[in-house]
């Protein structure tokens, strides 16, 4: 599933938004939480087995809004292989209806580790003669401090899978500053690490869009940056955290769109999930509320960005 | 489980490496394949099961020659939950064997997410009523170039636990200069990193050698960094990569250690659990290959290292 893929469900849905999956257990609503520790115990099985029935309600709910999920992965680790087997299962129900899926894991390793890795989310491992998509995920987020040797093996899966993944370039956070603005000479760590990016995708543009499989991920929370590495980086998809809770606007990630309003989506977390806490109904109501949460978010950057 | 305890178990053994757990099913001795085949399947139970079986004999044969194993977290992923489970019962085990465990994770995220990384790997999920423990090494990998933010939550569970962490300084990769070596004014990116972990870590000083809970991954293949860190670091911890297969040698290394002979830790994998490789014997003896081989490591460091 590369980028033209999620271009188009976006384009179908009119909405270039993605639904973050991170849910912790203090964002369950109490009558998912109540039945399934009466069912497995307060344990890691009815930890896990609450997030799986909160996350397939969230996907219910969101389907036909939102075209995509991006479940976090450290809160599924979170409750141990408990939760990474929930975490297979959301996969799994998310592509069968349809979102396209970004494991957000920001993994960075070398060589075989980093093989290692693509298997395990993107691609296949192979067991004797046999093989397993363990996570399956359409796309994975990478952290590329350790340059090249980091990326490439995730890049070779997606090139045989027809896959993508998210470099992490500028990210939305108030100390992503330490490193990523350092400034040598007249270049900045961040937009070499966009440059990079740009470098690594080098032949693997889509034939309908245009972006490489090597997207950039770049936080709503600088909108200059975001500006200009919207125009640095031509070819390249950006996932862009930030909007909402961590203070981004509509008005600031519309510089994430080209033109034709493409090349870019948004990430909402908090603010689809626990969208209950707000509604004073005890998240009886999560599902509705989700949803009401995420048409207001798509109709709040459908002020800004109309998509062609 | 702090650098004052690893360090003593180092002196014990008079032995400063680790022992990497990364098997690859196409690292597993035959014997213990076709044994876990024939009784799960060629299928994700069964690779896991075979890891299992080869992590505990090469645990039995390394108990008393290393103090310490890092099982690398890409290798169970790469087979899903069941991989997820087997990690579990491998820092277990290593953890009753008195292995220090220094999982190889290299998390990098910020906020809630980091503190759910944490949790996960070095602490407690809070389940209703209960707390569950799911992975609970004693120390874990860091990549910090999302900043303070990636690195705070680990410190603050390390701190509430009495554990320690490695961030990624200078890895021993070959594209790792690609952002670690850019050159800012009179500063060089994988010294702020260096500079940062100094500073993240002031005031966690163990009492009896004085090494902070925020130690630094640094590459043994880039001995002058190794040595212009350990003098400018001298506080901090160094788990150091890249001995053996990636180039690194004993005489490299040795810039690692401060005067005493302490405040760093040289990891193998390859080295030793595929040692059997190269016996001849299919495998059935990748114990006694494992312990010669990580008994060879230990003597080949010993030559320049005098731990006091």
């Amino acid at each position: 599933m590369s980028f033209d893929v999620l271009q188009d469900k976006i384009k179908a849905l009119k909405n270039p938004t993605v639904a973050g999956l991170d849910a912790r257990l203090s964002h369950v609503p109490p009558h998912i939480l109540k039945a399934c520790f009466a069912e497995y115990g307060e344990n890691a099985k009815g930890a896990a087995e609450a997030i799986w029935r909160f996350n397939q309600g969230l996907m219910d709910a969101l389907e036909g809004v939102v075209p995509a999920v991006k479940p976090q992965a450290a809160y599924y680790e979170a409750l141990g292989w408990q939760g990474m087997e929930v975490l297979e299962r959301t996969i799994r129900y998310a592509k069968e209806k349809g979102f396209f899926v970004i494991a957000d894991i920001k993994r960075g390793d070398i060589g075989s580790t980093a093989t290692a890795y693509a298997e395990g989310w993107l691609g296949e491992t192979k067991v004797g003669n046999s093989v397993i998509r363990p996570f399956d995920a359409d796309c994975v987020t990478v952290n590329g401090y350790m340059g090249s040797d980091a990326v490439k093996p995730f890049l070779d899966c997606c090139i045989a899978e027809d896959k993508c993944l998210f470099v992490l370039v500028k990210t939305s956070n108030p100390s992503s500053g330490e490193l990523q603005d350092m400034v040598a000479g007249d270049r900045v760590v961040y937009k070499v690490m966009g440059d990079l990016t740009q470098r690594w995708g080098k032949g693997t543009e889509g034939s309908k869009y245009g972006y490489s499989a090597v997207g950039a991920v770049v936080g709503a929370t600088y909108p200059a940056e975001l500006r200009e590495l919207r125009k640095r980086l031509e070819n390249t998809f950006f996932l862009v955290p930030g909007y909402g809770a961590q203070g981004g606007t509509a008005e600031d990630v519309r510089y994430a769109f080209d033109r034709f309003g493409r090349g870019a989506i948004i990430n909402s977390s908090r603010g689809i999930f626990y969208a209950w806490s707000k509604t004073g109904k005890d998240g009886m109501d999560y599902q509705e509320a989700a949803r009401a949460a995420a048409e207001k978010m798509r109709d709040d950057i459908r002020q800004y960005v109309t998509i062609l």
